[in-house]
């Protein structure tokens, strides 16, 4: 089960259940009756106008929509992979993308942002080695699922550069872009192809798109926006898995979106960028020397590295036990299970106190294992 | 885009919207929130009752909601087919499953319910040759997509018998199942399985149902009944798949289901009939010899058998030109391709009048086809 992570008093309540009223008052055969596989058209053309104020120019074939962006990975991994190919990706990555693609059956190589040694080269050689072909690359490039961070301008360009060398799509999980409580936004990946190309139908970028952050999670709405040939393979993809996302939700979405997007949008930035000071106000005034942590300027997380002989796993049992204070150890979100001495923490739905007290609580228990 | 084929008039949209205001009122959090990827218990639960009115004895373990019974066929797909396997289905065949098994790459063999000459082994040494093994049996034994027609109660037992020695999973599609106009219901396959081993759990029959023609398809409501540990492993796919089914939407079936399951089944069930009788007699008033169609006792479909050497989409070419008549050329129906002088004729939408005046046109375009 995905943890329960969007503050459900952020939900917009009272526009949704107008939504749903208006759209049954008005045209309820359409909203419970089957539907096309690509989505509905005015969400789509919404999208449009959306993709635009993040500087990608695109028309609604450019774009599908699927129940929850959890969806467009699988059916990307279902497009791209073959038991053992290659998936590059940065360590840590989200978990549910390795879910997601583990389905069908590819190895990790590790993606670094920030350069480093590895040549396009070196990846294929290492992916051919394994008997399979480096076939796709996916990331989070802002305020990622499970550190917080974000990717600068400059490494987006080279991750793009890389994508090209090795003639692989990249998939850009957008999951939490809207979520910037403060500095620069960086231009989507996407939208630097699009620059470096000429036009969307040129470029690699897969950008999967979400609004399970900014207006709800239940009604399981996401979106792809990419190069139409990509699309056209992802509507038959879905035709085949599940015909088409539900109706009626992507009615009720397109209704409450064109109506509040940037109004909800501000309001989850304002209660999360709060939660977010408090957050990383305790953890300085709590946490012992030797733990260091991300410093995120939008999201849900921060990424917390423990001493290198300490176990989050073990922690978590200790802290669960002692001290009733949950997180996820951060092994999870490595592809090779490395990364035993991380941590993911959570400050979307606590509120202020309890993210004093808990992160007090936890910078003792770390103390004590410290002086074990 | 599948056909719009349940009639939106008998859609229950005042209970639906009821429904939608009843749960945004009093359980908003939870109904807009993350779920489980099992889905939403008191459906299930409502389901484990269900289904012991088809002789099912189960418990919520053995149940999980599917986006539609479309994403069950894909999930299934991708438990037990690998590139090369068999699936055995009947020759026509639901074309969506085909599509949805199709993403796994398997071979098809043909099932014939009323047995034949074909024995397991020679099922298995076809697969073997083909560098496979048979995996999967499918079939719609309820007033089956395309043909309307319902597999007698011995020739049920014969094809879980089937399954048994091959050893193999049996995929009931029970789509069409609450819809009976008149004649005996047959046993559900599960049930006869339950029968033969004694409980659920050691069954080898895959109950797929579906809310889409009974109560709405827009909502995208299906479930799957089998064995726990085939239902254990679907929860695992579903949730690396996309996560879980839209929660409000489980609760608004559910909601309604509890209020309204029974009269939406009668009501539907009495407008259908009316059609269905149509149907017929038109068919019997217009068609010329040479021309066969089957009796549903139930569903939506008739499938006609037209003389030999004529071919269903050519008919369909002329008849959308000259006679503004639609229906679905029978071939796409069958795994081979085969079936060509075929044709699925749906009357679920129309009026009696439409019904009367498109047969009585197709009836005089095939006889002037057969005059040419």
């Amino acid at each position: 089960m995905p943890a329960r992570i969007p503050d459900p008093a952020l939900f917009p309540k009272d526009a949704i259940q107008e939504a749903y009223n208006a759209i049954l008052s008005e045209n309820a055969g359409a909203a419970l009756q089957y539907s096309v596989s690509e989505g509905y058209k005015p969400l789509r053309q919404w999208l449009v106008g959306h993709m635009a104020s993040l500087g990608v120019e695109c028309t609604i074939d450019n774009i599908i929509i699927t129940t929850g962006s959890q969806q467009a990975l699988d059916y990307l991994g279902k497009l791209f992979i073959s038991p053992g190919d290659t998936i590059l990706t940065t360590w840590p990555t989200y978990l549910g993308a390795l879910q997601a693609f583990n389905a069908y059956e590819p190895r990790y190589d590790r993606l670094t942002p920030e350069g480093g040694n590895t040549t396009p080269a070196a990846y294929m050689q290492s992916a051919e080695k394994a008997g399979g072909q480096v076939k796709l690359a996916y990331l989070t490039a802002d305020f990622s699922n499970p550190t917080g961070e974000t990717i600068g301008r400059s490494e987006r360009a080279k991750l793009i550069e890389l994508a090209h060398e090795l003639d692989i799509p990249l998939i850009e999980d957008a999951a939490y872009r809207s979520l910037r409580f403060n500095g620069e936004n960086a231009p989507s990946m996407l939208a630097l192809d699009i620059e470096r190309e000429g036009e969307i139908d040129k470029t690699r970028v897969i950008y999967s798109g979400s609004f399970s952050k900014t207006l709800t999670p239940g009604l399981r709405v996401g979106w792809v926006c990419a190069a139409k040939p990509i699309i056209s393979k992802l509507v038959l993809i879905k035709q085949a898995a599940d015909l088409h996302s539900p109706t009626i939700n992507q009615m009720v979405i397109h209704h409450v979106a064109k109506r509040h997007f940037d109004q909800q949008v501000s309001k989850a930035c304002d209660s999360y960028r709060l939660r977010r000071d408090h957050m990383l106000q305790a953890l300085q005034n709590y946490m012992p020397e030797g733990v260091t942590w991300t410093k995120p300027e939008g999201g849900m997380f921060v990424w917390m590295t423990l001493p290198e002989h300490m176990d989050g796993a073990d922690l978590l049992a200790k802290s669960i036990k002692e001290i009733q204070v949950a997180f996820v150890p951060g092994s999870a979100f490595f592809a090779d299970g490395s990364g035993k001495n991380t941590i993911r923490l959570n400050y979307s739905l606590p509120n202020a106190e309890a993210i004093d007290t808990g992160m007090a609580r936890l910078g003792t228990l770390i103390k004590n294992q410290l002086a074990v």
